[in-house]
């Protein structure tokens, strides 16, 4: 049963709303040993860490392209199908993404340009376990991609066989990405930090992962590699009203409360009716559920409130700043207009939070634990840097100068009002 | 005199482009300190480290509107002119920026859009100290006001009798902002980082500062909040060859060593007489500069590097990613296409740095250290999240669910597919 808050106070929203806190500090220690090991040792720490938590010792990391072509045969063709539809709508929504370098003169004989350039070198993490993100490995490798990264690297743990997931290669290749290496967990982490003799170092790395991935990711941070953005559990947040349907409501949050016992569900609802309604849809829908026991654990971690009023309810959502928000409300699109504060926002009842999840061609790397409120989703901006530029000709350089000198000077700055100085003086003569 | 290398095998540009590794691990437990103790005393801490550090007793940290106003009297109309047209500059240039909302139809019926949203609270911390920098006050709360923040704050230390420098008012009356406390220092960051009886908890931490300062953004950001970038000494590279102005150079190179002692400048050039030439002219303006030991000492710690092939010289620079970048060699412009890893570039003999650390309209806080391999300077994106939106009509939702249900299930995730199925049955009645 999901705990049920009615019409609360809003001097309790902080509380109501706080997300469990995250135990980190004592990973550290053990996180910093295997990054400390492998920047020193390089590979051969990697294949022993590998050894010791995968239960497979390698001879090379490396996948072969032979592996990578191999993979294509063992799917489905459904499957397959389904992957380059997802791919080609990624790609189209992440198309318009891309700003153009466009000339300005801010003032006669002064021009001004931005310019994106793909970061040189990133790296993708893409988790093993029971389910195989393969399509993180689009969600990530598409705008990388378009942004014109000219190396793109994937790390990604092997099974106890030594083999990766064959969608997860057959994503990879969709997008492009050759270097793809059997490595995961911390080890990962510290070989794109690092490099070794056969991973790159990279300047970004990016991709989910458990507790240990998320600190490693915090160190190659402060060791000065960007990341995509800080982690924490993914949660969505449904608002409901009598216009909802009942079943769409419950089979949204259960599709997140399968993520994990720690992932986040809440629902905003206009009465009370609805969440017992609701409620109960979950109770049908959760006994067919191969991830029933998850999914159960991760709803009583969850909420209901009860808001009649849609103001007040919107006003709720933006201080939470959920990853996802469904609308499933009357005039849901009007609405979603007065949101300031989520990740992605899923419109009206034919809109799960599924569609963003696979293959509708936004980005399902989105800023969980509030970080919506100051973080932006994966997009192209997130491998590219923006450059500026900025040429004078001699006459704009006598325009601007003389507000440059004046401004400088009143900050003490002597030598920088100099470099407009000799030059004006030089083009007096 | 300026250390030079001559033709440097690239082999050893690793350890000749190192930047100074800086030394912050033993400010922590006393960057700790005081952040904890905002956090619990709040606004009684923030007026007593303000007396211990600042030496001045405050009654109240709130800079008053009267106070406010009153900066513009202090000014000259020369320098209020001067900030206004780089104001106006800024603004322009910073608009370009701004992306417009583009709603897609991925597939039919499948409607996918990404909306920009100011940030709602963000701080801008400006440093005290001999230089007032009223100018990035410009830089960072021109880019605050166009993205639509609702509420910016500045936090600045007071002198000792507890004034805030005019300019620096002045500035911040020209970009809308009117909370301004006197508070400097760890106990800023911590103030806006927490919140106090005054000052407000913001969301994102932006602007310069010492070691400590930048000590407790990190801090900050592992708390959860969002910080413009990491920091680093400033610096500057310029590439030179027989065209170049001998004197323009020496004065830029000049103009980012009197910044500090830590500054870093690196000198490229095209032959070894040309290096001479240089360095007798920064003989000569150094002799006449205020600031004199300080940009002896920071340009001890600097080099020059001689590459007669501009080819490699441009890989080098590449490889460096300095923050500034100024090409006063022949075909400037040409060459300043093939730049992947700079901060913001200055084109041709006519483009000092310091156009574009006052007044041409280009943003002046940028990625130093070699973060310009990853990372932008601050822009009208700095101050905004890009939220994504979807709605599915009842058809899209029907040619776009099949594809979704195959992933999901190839993911081993149910209720993912569910959500999409229950919809699915639900229109086939």
């Amino acid at each position: 049963m999901i705990p049920v808050f009615i019409q609360p106070d809003k001097s309790t929203w902080g509380t109501l709303l706080m997300r469990p806190a995250l135990e980190q500090v004592e990973l550290s220690a053990k996180v910093q040993e295997i990054m400390e090991a492998v920047r020193a040792q390089g590979e051969e720490a990697v294949i022993n860490y590998t050894e010791q938590f995968d239960q497979v010792k390698l001879r090379s990391i490396r996948v072969t392209t032979d592996q990578i072509k191999a993979a294509a045969d063992e799917l489905t063709p459904a499957l397959k199908t389904a992957m380059q539809i997802a791919k080609t709508n990624i790609e189209v929504f992440h198309q318009t993404q891309w700003q153009k370098t466009e000339k300005l003169e801010t003032m006669p004989g002064v021009w001004c340009w931005r310019k994106s350039v793909g970061i040189d070198k990133v790296g993708i993490y893409i988790p093993g376990g029971t389910a195989p993100l393969f399509s993180t490995v689009l969600m990530l490798g598409v705008p990388a991609q378009l942004a014109g990264c000219k190396e793109v690297i994937l790390c990604t743990p092997p099974n106890t066989e030594g083999n990766i997931n064959p969608a997860i290669l057959y994503a990879a290749s969709l997008v492009g990405i050759e270097k793809i290496f059997s490595v995961g967990g911390v080890q990962a982490i510290a070989a794109m930090t690092y490099g070794t003799s056969s991973v790159p170092k990279v300047y970004k790395i990016f991709g989910p992962g458990n507790q240990y991935v998320t600190a490693a990711k915090q160190f190659a941070q402060q060791q000065g590699i960007a990341i995509d953005m800080p982690a924490g559990p993914s949660e969505v947040c449904v608002y409901a009203d009598d216009t909802c349907e009942s079943s769409f409501v419950a089979a949204d949050l259960l599709s997140q409360a399968e993520h994990g016992v720690d992932s986040q569900v809440l629902l905003v609802a206009s009465n009370e009716e609805l969440v017992k309604k609701i409620q109960k849809e979950i109770d049908q829908q959760l006994s067919h559920l191969p991830r029933k026991k998850m999914a159960e654990e991760a709803l009583k971690n969850s909420q209901a409130i009860v808001i009649n009023t849609p103001e007040i309810a919107i006003e709720l959502i933006n201080e939470y700043a959920p990853e996802h928000l469904i609308l499933a409300i009357d005039k849901a699109a009007w609405w979603a207009e007065k949101i300031t504060n989520a990740g992605s926002v899923f419109i009206g009842n034919y809109s799960p939070e599924s569609v963003g999840d696979y293959a509708s061609g936004t980005n399902h790397t989105l800023p969980t634990n509030g970080y919506a409120k100051a973080y932006s989703g994966v997009s192209v901006d997130s491998f590219v840097k923006k450059i500026t530029f900025q040429q004078l000709t001699s006459n704009g350089l006598q325009l601007l100068g003389p507000t440059v000198i004046e401004m400088a000077e009143a900050e003490n700055l002597q030598a920088h009002s100099n470099a407009v100085a000799v030059r004006l003086q030089s083009l007096k003569k």
